[in-house]
């Protein structure tokens, strides 16, 4: 059996997230059919990252298992000729038997995408979240800061959120000021909680909003309750950006 | 009673085009309820180009007449609170009784955005159209240069075209060759078709293929029959540029 890696972006507007739903049309489950069709054998396909609905991603990671012989490229440009123009594969190798994209991820990075403006441009709507009002980057770059380091993530968790432990380690979490109004939020971390960088991001505005203060988030982390955290931001502004492997160690 | 200039962009994704219809969602309809409830009386809003579902707009040109003293500002804050972020109004003014959008455009530019690799990025599939294959720039733009001039444009206008007459002025009709196998296809004339510039695109894509060649563009024009004509292209490449109106002609 041959463990074949794939590395895909997509566009989450028209999709209910990565897992596959009874009902709903999810990225794993159009990337498990075009798989199946164009290995012409069942597959269990096993994701890096179980994006949300309406989430986007520059690098999600996936594998299956084959018998096939077929050579990657073949498996490739099948695989794009196969799924909708919102999902392209852009990478895939043979990888050591039992590699889990799950298990061997090691960092992730998501940029949230943001508009202070007053007129964001509409091609830009399906991937930027508008700020109403005016903010205050610095404060918001403050507050940023707070996040750093290893934390009890508990008011930064959605109600759904089943993970056991709530312990979460950040090293990198910072804006960056692009052009035309456009900014971007950066977060890295070993791991995340169910919406947890939405609810970042939607407490971050609400610092650069004023509603709450950059010196208030140690005390937010100490109440450990979903409600004192600002609002869970929109998926479209979310992107799955990077995701570090274990087999990336090497370099 | 004062009448209302507005100019707006619009994604069309989510769109049944601009004219009104009683059951799908257009961009006349929700505009038209915006203005309705920003100046709190029923209007008749007028476009000056009636574009097909999922076709976008840069610059679509509307107006309306109005009997309130609501100043430009307010209603165009109000109208851009109230409209979805696909949505934007660019411009408001007022303009001299009797404008109607549609008898003072003299001339419409459309873009039409073309991919020719192999991977589209995904986040620019609901604004451009990727050819399959193999093209020949050369050859589309050796075509592109047929259209130029007064034509009969019979061969290259939907079924469901009802104009009276076929004879259409062309005076802008080129390929614009764009980083990372981008190009577009920029269409200026006085007035167009239903399809017409789909119709040509999809023209002058089988001429990039090979299944066509452009010296055999005269013959069409001669057949003024639309079944010897190449695929109508999606809507989704198409753009409404520029609309120049009677009154830019001062300048």
């Amino acid at each position: 059996m041959r463990t074949i890696k794939l590395v895909l972006e997509y566009d989450g507007t028209a999709y209910a997230g990565w897992q596959i739903q009874p009902h709903d049309p999810t990225v794993q489950g159009v990337l498990k059919n075009a798989v199946e069709l164009v290995m012409n054998h069942p597959i269990i396909l096993n994701g890096a990252s179980r994006t949300d609905a309406g989430v986007h991603a520059h690098c999600q990671v996936a594998a299956f298992q084959t018998s096939s012989e077929r050579p990657i490229p073949d498996i490739m440009k099948g695989l794009n000729a196969m799924l909708p123009a919102d999902i392209r594969i852009c990478h895939a190798e043979e990888v050591h038997p039992g590699f889990h994209p799950r298990a061997e991820a090691i960092a992730k990075t998501y940029r949230y995408a943001l508009f202070s403006g007053r007129k964001l441009p509409v091609f830009q709507h399906p991937y930027c979240t508008r700020i109403r009002g005016r903010i205050n980057l610095e404060k918001m770059e403050k507050g940023a800061q707070y996040f750093l380091g290893t934390h009890d993530f508990s008011s930064f968790r959605s109600a759904h959120c089943s993970a056991r432990t709530t312990i979460r380690k950040i090293s990198e979490s910072h804006f960056n000021k692009l052009q035309n109004d456009h900014l971007e939020y950066i977060i890295s971390g070993n791991r995340f909680l169910h919406n947890m960088v939405r609810i970042i991001v939607g407490t971050l505005i609400w610092i650069g909003q004023g509603k709450m203060m950059a010196e208030d988030l140690p005390a937010l982390f100490e109440k450990k309750d979903r409600r004192f955290a600002g609002p869970t931001a929109p998926a479209k502004g979310l992107f799955l950006e990077n995701i570090r492997l274990k087999e990336d160690e090497k370099w």
